[in-house]
């Protein structure tokens, strides 16, 4: 609760509620210019003399079946709430004002919660009420004005308006044009429209509006948010509080660059752009950015310096995060070739042709690859990301939202900055944008309308946050990789602690490391099995075993908490299989369909595995590590994904394509090709255009 | 409110809340058995002769802050709530018991809810209570056991025990294969495993379980579920008592058939081995299958017969409905027809190996196509959408899970015993399941652990309830069609009204027909545009303005409320635009992204059209009503997809696949690969095998 929190806050509420209304309508006021007053507990509150205050705070307290309500939900929270009804008069007066004032001060810095409403009964009629300033006159004959009225009388901070619909809209809700305005700047008040259509009524929409305006010119923030379904989990007041884009929010200060959305939007312009230029323009783009970074070296190290030192003066000191963040010349060289490549396959991308079909007597069917349309992609400390993925989104002819790390923000800034110049060699400079660092990623997430594919990089744990927080958005990730090697009785001694020790060993905290070893029953208590288990010894792999491993052994290792582990460090679990069959058993009830592989040198043993197992690579003989874009060459990998929809496994610019049909015809309509119709189908496959090799 | 709806319940509280636990742990009674009894209003109330019980039921209100909070809360919705504190010992006492019963009913009787606690403070420390019946002696020492008690003291239908996990595990949750018993059966208590690790203690699951069982065998349901974080929209309550699959419900009875988690399980099991056949063999089984239709007709119509009367004694005759419910020799033929087609494409469907790569020597690399898995095909009334739906699945070596209408009960219990012989010519009859139609959607919608892609065949208002209700599982379908015909200048007069009248006429309700037609502002008041506004007034199609159009006519059609409206019928707005750019533009903003048409003479106005528009299916000359699976040449259609993931505009089989990546090698190790290792990459694209012409 906010007011445990060490805020104060007032509420102002409909009186309607009381008379069994079942829906909640309250505004909140939270004074956090007043915070700094007395946090008085309620031992303390006891022991202070409060003389014609507190009778008069106790005098407001306790009426309604409301207030009961308050108060009880209070209490529980150890919260004391108090009753204020106010008229219109109260504001005539000079004495009433600073009564009311007063009063209010006063409850707040004993921690009771005011709770003020209009004292309905004996108000007078509306009246435009001249003592107030600004430029709109206002009259306390609602519930909004008598908020934005107590605020600014209150040195408040932030005005809450809470109402039935989500915020304020640039025109009427559920018209064709209707947008949420996220942030509202009272000079742009002439491109809001108030339609007929929109939800309004007594303290509906403008004379909300009016109140924030009047509010914001008194010195107060207001934010009109949706009080009845929070689109966010939690409390909609918490989460305004904390920032978080709830509502509309009325400011003063209009930031300089864009808003994410227009980024997003003119990263779909600029998309388009992209996909209508000539691949070899493309390429070029990519070509000409791989020399940047090569050319404009010594701007990145300098950047990326500054992003290193900033980084140890907050003590961030981790080996490994610093290790992924730092760039050096040998790193940028061999980006540059990765974008080289990139660029190479790039030239048979867009617009091949997948599928043609002679539907009928001149009428041509054509499945062509096209661009996927707005990717974001996001990622966390390593800066070379950014050159890579946007050469990836180039090469697919997508628009593409770029949020990076806030510890590269000097090294993102640059990359970022010659991704644009090497764009602008077409024009296309807006195709590629950099989000800025303030915007949360959970906001970003949940642009459904405008992005239409997002793409974490970086730990599982980060694809999983992007998972739960991406509504209505597909995510091409994988948030875990457990992989298998199973050692088949038909195993070569040789192969396998080569293989095993280069699937944990070389790269542990990878994805595509093993983490799980199946071992033969019949090679228990063999040369080979103890040549494993040296093996694992010289490298220092930690064991567990898994339940059938341990009751083989006298005295086994631990054993596994889960089947399911993923160790991402050196340490793996050995459990015991009675076949191949039985292999493929384990792998599909306890792997992640990532990256697993047989060792055998039987080759129908093999081919079973290879055909069976249902992961999204499967190898044999050879290393999980295998399992990446690059070493499968296709390029820079965008990533590798265990979903089974769209792309699966290592992903390279394909999983930046989908597909459209194009139909060509001549005069051609559906009612000539029916029973007794003048037309046949003919469903002829034509050849494809030559395919270059990649 | 459940009160408010006429049922009567009882709360048993914890009284820890009333101390200051921020968290409701309450367990409710429901009893709907006396729920014929009076459903008094306030007014009735007033009016009755209440003498000792009143007394009594008023003297157990109003006590601590919590009964405060539940008065409060209870008040909004006009109800009052009484507290009643008991101990083991008013069980021992005839006399006592019979008084709590008495006061109780009485409550329920007055409206009342009545809100019960143990007396903490005077309880006697636990014992066995010998004086309950049953074979497990239960005391009453925590809520659980004083709940179970009162149910079936007062002999209630349903007991509601909340906690803080969702249910009963089969085994300790978070351990390798726990998983949550929806249906708990008494003689299964064997096979749930009350670990260590699980969240228990003093009122835990073992105490839980312990009273539910006793209540269960006092003639009282119950369900034991999550009351903090509800699975479900809604309160979890309302969702238990409304029927909805929350937690775990205790019964007597054991239900006939598979549950439809063991249903996708063995749709799973099935699917795999379906995939490993030939692909013969899976042709052969839709072959099987399409002669079972024709041959089997007799069988079918009779079923279809019964469904027909059972929907037209429910009164139900919308002529549409009847019309897709019906099946006829005709439309059977053709059906067997579809399949013969899809038996023909499978046979290149499942393994087809699309990318062959020599990564190094001896290291080659294959990405082959594999079904998705299990897929979920939730389809209305057409029962003939089963063997279509069933024969693409089996055609590409997928599981499936089918649910159909209740109104086709007959026929797709006919067509699905059917597809089940087909399968067991190779004795994969699990492959397809057919799920019972006392599932909810919902709930299937929400197994993403067991269903990989859901499938709606339906309305658009099914489809978008689908996509609503599916939590983590895709969904492929497209909830509505905006498609567009574009006009331009240099149009031939020929084919301008024949394409339009097909595009809007010859089905009005597709997704696929036009439904809003943009003409170049240069053809109004030409010839052209009379014959257009003539043939559509001939056709009776209705017409609305777009803006523009509106504000070029003296007396325009009503203006359209939104540009974005998919009419369904034989109506289509008209709008004009003053170039091919705009029309783009247009159909970028209001489009859905499905299919949409231009109509020139002009060769490269058209191939701008086709190039620049972002829709699934573009054409040129042709009806927007050649979007379609079957008129693509894909066979019979899954579906029509606007995703941009995955399949695009008609799908057919291939949007069924995903592919897996095979890797084959010789004791490759990564490590040889390093910048002085003694291994390169070689990346080299190898021929495909040559595909068939499908």
């Amino acid at each position: 609760m906010l007011q445990n929190q060490g805020r104060e806050m007032m509420i102002v509420t409909s009186g309607a509620v009381a008379f069994g209304k079942q829906r909640l309508r309250h505004e909140i006021l939270l004074s956090q210019s007043v915070r700094q007053a007395l946090h008085s507990g309620q031992s303390q509150l006891k022991d202070m003399a409060i003389p014609v205050l507190e009778a008069r705070a106790c005098a407001a307290a306790g009426q309604s079946g409301l207030m009961a309500l308050y108060e009880a939900m209070f209490t529980q929270y150890s919260i004391c709430a108090a009753q204020i009804l106010v008229t219109n008069l109260d504001f005539h007066d000079e004495q009433k004002r600073r009564n009311l004032n007063g009063t209010l001060h006063e409850l707040l810095r004993m921690n009771i919660v005011p709770i003020i409403n209009t004292n309905d009964a004996v108000v007078p009629p509306p009246e435009p009420n001249s003592d107030l300033q600004g430029v709109n006159v206002i009259s306390v004959k609602d519930n909004d004005s008598l908020a934005a009225r107590l605020a600014v009388e209150m040195k408040t901070d932030l005005l809450i308006v809470l109402s039935d619909v989500e915020g304020l809209f640039n025109s009427p809700p559920g018209s064709d044009d209707a947008k949420l305005i996220d942030i509202f700047y009272p000079g742009d008040q002439q491109s809001v429209t108030f339609g007929t259509k929109s939800r309004v009524g007594m303290g509906g929409m403008e004379a909300k509006v009016k109140a924030a305006l009047w509010a914001l010119q008194g010195g107060t923030s207001v934010v009109i948010a949706n009080g009845t379904h929070p689109k966010i989990s939690g409390h909609v007041i918490t989460d305004i509080v904390e920032g978080k884009k709830v509502g509309t929010f009325f400011s003063e200060v209009k930031p300089a660059g864009p808003t994410v959305e227009q980024q997003a939007e003119m990263a779909r312009a600029g998309g388009r752009t992209l996909a209508a230029l000539q691949p070899e323009q493309r390429a070029e783009i990519i070509y000409r950015l791989a020399d940047l970074l090569t050319d404009q070296r010594e701007e990145i190290l300098l950047a990326n310096k500054k992003d290193l030192e900033e980084a140890e003066n907050k003590g961030r000191l981790a080996l490994p995060l610093l290790k992924r963040l730092s760039l050096s010349t040998s790193k940028l060289n061999s980006l540059a070739i990765g974008l080289r490549q990139i660029a190479v396959s790039s030239q048979d991308s867009v617009g091949r042709v997948l599928r043609r079909t002679r539907i009928a007597k001149a009428l041509h069917l054509e499945q062509v690859t096209v661009p996927i349309g707005v990717l974001l992609v996001i990622f966390e400390s390593r800066p070379d990301c950014l050159p890579q993925v946007s050469a990836l989104a180039i090469a697919s002819g997508n628009g593409l939202l770029l949020k990076g790390g806030k510890e590269a923000a000097h090294s993102n800034q640059i990359l970022h900055h010659l991704t644009q110049e090497a764009l602008s060699i077409h024009g296309v400079k807006d195709a590629v944008q950099l989000v800025n660092t303030r915007e949360e990623v959970e906001d970003l997430c949940r642009l459904d309308k405008l992005i239409d594919l997002i793409i974490p990089r970086g730990s599982s744990q980060l694809v999983r946050n992007i998972q739960k927080a991406a509504k209505g958005i597909p995510v091409m990730g994988h948030s875990e990789g457990i992989c298998h090697v199973y050692v088949d009785t038909d195993a070569s001694v040789e192969k396998v602690t080569r293989i095993i020790r280069d699937s944990k060993c070389e790269y542990p905290a990878a994805c595509n490391a093993l983490e799980t070893l199946l071992i033969h029953r019949d090679l228990l208590r063999t040369p080979l099995f103890d040549q494993i288990i040296d093996m694992l010894r010289v490298e220092q792999v930690k064991i567990h075993a898994g339940p059938k491993f341990a009751s083989y052994l006298t005295f086994s290792p631990s054993e596994v908490k889960s089947l399911r582990t993923e160790y991402g460090d050196l340490e793996c679990c050995i459990e015991v299989v009675d076949s191949v069959h039985e292999a493929v058993e384990h792998i599909h009830k306890y792997g992640s369909s990532h990256t697993d592989v047989i060792i055998t040198e039987n080759e129908e043993t093999a081919e079973f595995f290879l055909q069976h197992v249902d992961s999204a690579c499967v190898f044999w003989n050879a290393s999980t590590r295998f399992s990446d874009g690059y070493r499968f060459g296709l390029g820079a990998e965008v990533g590798i994904s265990t979903s089974r929809i769209h792309a699966r496994g290592p992903v390279g610019i394909e999983g930046l394509l989908t597909t459209k049909w194009l139909l060509r015809g001549d005069n051609h309509v559906v009612s000539d090709f029916s029973e007794h119709g003048t037309m046949k189908y003919l469903h002829e496959s034509l050849p494809l255009p030559q395919r270059n090799a990649n």
